[in-house]
């Protein structure tokens, strides 16, 4: 649905939406990356209908985010894990976790930390200038029409 | 809506999608960083009706995303700006966009490029430790509970 609202938008915020932004889906992703994988354990999480949760991982199986993977036969259960490409989304989600935690967490603080495993500090989502490797603050962020852009704007 | 759904969803990113999780919310706070701040140029961009506008934009204003700020009088005429706690919704923003280009961009490329505006670079989002400052790759982060967990889990 959310692919043909979004359809004439150039843009990989929008495509990405079209993956991702429909309502439970990035809850999925995140609730793969906290070690779930059975259609029951998302179902307990989210407390949503089996419909919509049937519907939210075929189409996130479908976009290439998770692999359904059988690991039982005679009946086929299956477990849903994320691929190499959903795996990436750790990043826009601790972001927006981040932002969560900083702008709408109660005053006890963060229901979770994301911390280095090596050294156990906490982690915060930054963006880097490939060029001079920097951080860059936001009032230093330019942005440019791409080679993808059609027609310029 | 979708606060009442994510209701019992003690997540810091459950409750960043109740504020900026519903369609077309993070494309509008995209078209602000672009330079847009009025109603018609938000509704020209995104091609939705007015009625979904106004419910957008007095949510994101509700939620301290956006601020409203008249800039005519008789008849009154307002601007929408991104708040403070809005503009930090640039890197999760920004990593959301490179995940689209890395996946979901044309053949041609992205559609637009965040640069570095003192070196030209080009940004990526990444995770960095605070404690020893290195870039976290995905399979070093571990995610705890924090203080705002309860019960822990």
């Amino acid at each position: 649905m959310l692919a043909r609202t979004y359809d004439d938008q150039v843009c990989s915020i929008a495509r990405a939406l079209e993956v991702v932004g429909e309502r439970w889906s990035l809850l999925l992703v995140r609730d793969a990356f906290l070690g779930l994988s059975r259609f029951e354990q998302f179902q307990t999480s989210l407390g949503i209908g089996r419909n919509v949760l049937t519907n939210r991982l075929g189409r996130l199986v479908e976009a290439g985010v998770f692999e359904r993977i059988r690991y039982q036969q005679h009946p086929d259960r299956f477990d849903y894990r994320l691929t190499p490409m959903g795996r990436q989304l750790l990043v826009p989600i601790l972001a927006l976790m981040h932002w969560g935690d900083d702008h709408l967490a109660e005053p006890a603080g963060p229901p979770r930390l994301a911390q280095h495993a090596e050294c156990g500090g906490e982690l915060h989502a930054a963006l880097i200038c490939r060029q001079c490797q920097s951080p860059v603050p936001a009032h230093q962020v330019t942005v440019v029409p791409g080679p993808g852009q059609h027609p310029p704007t």
